[in-house]
């Protein structure tokens, strides 16, 4: 597939934030031509989909300025320097829920927006949850919530739930709960 | 959940690119402090779950000099001034597949990142679909792959599908799949 690839010929920073920064880089299209692509930089991010033994799932709402409203999310965050992304994963949940996992793995990683930024979200499923107090960063007010899987993917279907990565937490706890052998998520019900 | 609004006090514009732009808004947290958050700003675009009448998923494959690889990923694209999300919707998917819909519409909208960008991601079932010639935009090189949808599954699974609207959009075929009583992804097997 090598007739698909763009050529870097030239990176341009434009913007370093705290947390954020934009380039702007020239290539060579495979048609020969010079073409300019804009990219966000992020160091990438950890999204847990932590589950209780009542096969409920564990959220966070907060207010996101970009989108100026308050947004039902999985717990996520970015990882320390130097910090493993499995740890970053176990900190961001007891931080912002205050659970504990006695069980928690990678599933997938994935990139969230490719056209335009190189951040990689990895997914972790987090079982056997102890309740502890939650300790959020300061300047980050969150909410914890807990709510049954069968609502979630109807929250999902009616568009109270409208997060790219929390969508995708739902179906890595349906299928987890499949795999399980729970019948109350089998299809067609 | 007043409790958890942040109080906008000033944007300042950081960047105006071609589609993107940056900004730097300051606000006043529930808590009273002074923040700083960075907001990419994205005009939104349709993303095309496209199902043939075999029960496979019309795919692209792009090169994303972001992510610096070529990506599997389901039809997208930002609609262009004026023009309704729907017709964007077709559009894309003729423009970058070469397929018609005949049936299409939308099942639900979502962020796809809200804590550092404004990007909104519609998506649509696209039916009855009738293969004509594809015409990317100049400077857009992809090339189209058909996969049936139990492949698609796994594919998530072992990480060779790793965008999230992706996903997101096998999901939404696998619903499909199953109102239309389709046996062959039902749980368990």
């Amino acid at each position: 597939m090598k007739h698909l690839i763009e050529k870097h010929i030239k990176s341009e920073s434009i913007y370093k934030g705290h947390l954020l920064g934009v380039r702007k880089d020239t290539v060579k299209t495979p048609g020969g031509r010079e073409a300019v692509r804009d990219v966000v930089e992020h160091p990438g991010a950890v999204a847990i989909v932590a589950i209780t033994d009542d096969q409920e799932l564990v959220f966070v709402r907060q207010f996101r300025q970009p989108v100026g409203e308050i947004v039902l999310e999985i717990p996520a965050g970015v990882p320390k320097k130097g910090e493993a992304w499995l740890d970053a994963a176990k900190r961001e949940l007891k931080e912002e829920t205050g659970y504990r996992a006695g069980k928690i793995r990678k599933i997938f990683q994935a990139y969230t927006t490719p056209g335009y930024s190189n951040e990689v979200l990895e997914y972790y499923l987090a079982e056997d949850l102890v309740q502890l107090k939650p300790h959020p960063d300061e300047d980050e007010y969150v909410e914890v919530d807990l709510i049954d899987l069968e609502t979630c993917v109807d929250m999902v279907k009616n568009g109270k739930i409208n997060d790219n990565k929390t969508i995708i937490g739902i179906m890595i706890a349906t299928m987890a709960d499949e795999v399980r052998g729970n019948p109350r998520l089998k299809s067609g019900e």
